[in-house]
């Protein structure tokens, strides 16, 4: 039985590899009418039963092909067990509406790697040339933009893909600030169990910033690359009857072996984000779940419950697996935007996490991981961090997933997307260049 | 795979039939003493990992065994796909606390059976032998009694069981009410693929109140019996490689055949619960998960989200499979008390479907059901009617669910729990009277 979401989900995990991130994105004019491919133009999942041919469900793996994303990426929990993030019972933190227009869709930008022929394209272009499924716009703390597409609605949640690593980067920082982690301690001193492994001799804050030599491929094109077997430990995929690898994904980490050394360049791998919230499990005693409620869920008035994927002993996926509705991923933004304070006035996270997250990693670690559409960028706390004008920084994931905060703009931009090259380099060259300009737009008097 | 919760869940659908539930209920001391039974006694799923010996999952039978089940009633989301029922964005509806302290464990009652030799019980005895994990009283619209047990938390959902036929008996009556369902039509104006089944030429009042003649059995002592294929249709249960059978409760609902008449006796069968789901989905074009969601979860004021299991096309059971805090199970039983009146004062439920269900059914069918314990009751829009000096009635699913109506002594008790006994036969004998006595005694002055 295959997973449903075996491209799209199992990819979820496969971000920005060098070899997929290349400027060269596919020429629009491959891609498929995003329009055409809306839930409501395709009808998937309607009527009762759905008719054969507009099924989609987890034993056919078609069901992670695009378009059928479109409605898949924001029915995950209909499809696979899962871990519930509780909100809390108090009210939701206010999102204040703006309360005059702001013109967004018309706004101007040049696509990345446009040699000068190339049409000039505008906001709503972008959005819809990304095959957004839901798009939120604060600004001054005020929300100027907020389209849903596709099957998403305000009160949906959608998977989240790699922003996922970003919220426990995020977690990891928090329990460092309050020192209950100690980033500096060798990984072993949290997991004896990752000894004799890539993990050995790592710290915990190589881990936090994907510094790590771990041999492991996420290469998804090759059918032999270690995604595949991570996929199938973490329950994304079938095991089959004669199996016998590893069941989980803590049986599956104590088997990556060192490649290379620590601490020397940036290699995005999602391994290391699930021995990161191994980490965090045992240095809170609790549920990664549980510890994304406690220290940010409740604490930025989130106003629904988010939920993790979980494997089947029940571990969530820290790489890939959380899904939340567009405005709770707008909160978090806001909070981190305003220094660690949530919407409600209260101080959600403290300033010096927030601090540590904007203020980035080493570019020059970054720059040997080759992707040439992030040149000057760093990572730090799983943040991806621009260190341009504006100081902006992102959480990223792939199929078009994003935060971007912007402090200078005193902007936030949410996105929830199914574009269908999985890899940022397809989005890329549209997403950052419109966010970019979006940002120097608001800022203009 | 077998299904995790094959004995617990599966039997969830196996309600009270004839030869389970019989006045000769195990001898107490044939069950184990349910304090050593606990999650904090035995340790269920603690650590990361938990210990090999410790771990519940989807795929190990034993999970479904008591009391594996104190742990997993609480966690059915952490093993299977789910459907979420929104609880709406407004604040949730009053649950206030009774000013002053009363008395309700030291209430006493004698064991229904009892030959006059046995010991007289308190109310503090039937909570813990009949493993609760969660119970809340309400008495004149205030909380008087709220103790959680087991893994249960008043934030966390707790499977229904066969409550959750209420739930969908309820609201066939709303749409009833609200002209946009006709309970005299026969089922197939709504779904015609049931010409050639038992309910070709049944009313959907008939499946309302469960008189429908259709061959099923739900002895589940019997491995023939068809509540496995209906549980291994429902993806309850593994299909296996060479399953050639029904994939879903729709492909096994039109399998069913007639057995006997129509309108003629009472006989308590899950498949009418999914059958009548299947005529709200069409009548209201509308998930059960939305519907319930819309006319009944927002209305009246649910604190958390509640959520179904589904089957591999994303289908709820409606026989079983809602889960819910008790919290919210008691909003909707006050809500039922006060006439269909939320405890934010809103009208939530009209007052003729409250009426309705409480004038309940035909205790002339009822007793050709042959139930010992349930002298002089009915069923009504699939709801326990007792017909006792009280008017008291009840939603009941096995293993202890249970959520009882007393409106002459104004109160609502609500009970989940673990039960090692499946049939409500091994608790009604100290449920029943317990709750009976405590509505006494709350009545004197």
């Amino acid at each position: 039985m295959a997973f449903f979401i075996r491209t799209a989900l199992a990819a979820a995990f496969t971000l920005l590899a060098v070899n997929t991130t290349s400027a060269q994105t596919p020429a629009p004019a491959a891609l498929p009418d995003p329009a055409a491919t809306s839930v409501d133009a395709l009808g998937w999942m309607k009527g009762f039963p759905p008719p054969p041919d507009k099924l989609i469900t987890f034993d056919n793996p078609a069901g992670g092909v695009f378009p059928r994303t479109r409605w898949s990426f924001s029915h995950v929990r209909e499809t696979v067990p899962t871990a519930n993030v509780w909100r809390g019972s108090g009210a939701a933190s206010p999102l204040p509406a703006a309360t005059s227009p702001v013109q967004i869709e018309a706004v101007t930008f040049k696509p990345l790697g446009s040699t000068g022929n190339e049409q000039t394209l505008n906001f709503a272009q972008m959005i819809s040339g990304t095959y957004t499924d839901g798009i939120l716009v604060m600004h001054r703390g005020k929300v100027v933009y907020e389209k849903y597409f596709g099957a998403l609605t305000p009160e949906r949640p959608h998977i989240a893909m790699s922003v996922t690593k970003s919220f426990v980067g995020t977690l990891a920082a928090i329990l460092a600030d309050e020192g209950k982690l100690d980033p500096s301690a060798l990984v072993t001193q949290y997991i004896p169990e990752l000894k004799d492994t890539a993990y050995g001799d790592a710290t915990v804050r190589q881990v936090m910033d994907m510094t790590v030599g771990v041999h492991y491929s996420e290469n998804y094109a090759d059918p032999k690359a270690e995604i595949w077997d991570y996929a199938r430990a973490g329950g994304m995929l079938t095991q089959g009857p004669n199996y016998t690898g590893p069941k989980s994904f803590y049986e599956f980490l104590v088997t990556l072996k060192k490649e290379g050394e620590h601490g020397d360049a940036f290699a995005y791998k999602t391994v290391n984000a699930e021995v990161l919230a191994w980490v965090l499990r045992r240095a809170s005693n609790q549920s990664l779940a549980d510890l994304l409620s406690e220290k940010i869920w409740r604490r930025i008035g989130a106003e629904q419950d988010a939920y993790f994927m979980v494997d089947r002993i029940g571990t969530e996926s820290g790489g890939g697996g959380l899904n939340t509705v567009l405005r709770d991923l707008a909160r978090f933004g806001e909070t981190l935007r305003n220094g660690g304070r949530a919407t409600n006035g209260q101080q959600a996270i403290a300033k010096a996490v927030v601090d540590d997250i904007q203020r980035g990693g080493d570019p020059a670690r970054f720059v040997k991981a080759g992707y040439p559409l992030l040149q000057g960028w760093s990572y730090r706390d799983m943040w991806w961090v621009s260190h341009n004008p504006h100081g902006a920084y992102m959480a990223r994931g792939i199929h078009g997933q994003s935060i971007y905060i912007d402090p200078k703009a005193e902007m936030v931009i949410v996105r929830y997307a199914a574009h269908p090259v999985a890899a940022n380099g397809a989005n890329d060259p549209l997403t950052l260049p419109a966010f970019q300009a979006l940002g120097e737009a608001l800022m203009r008097p």
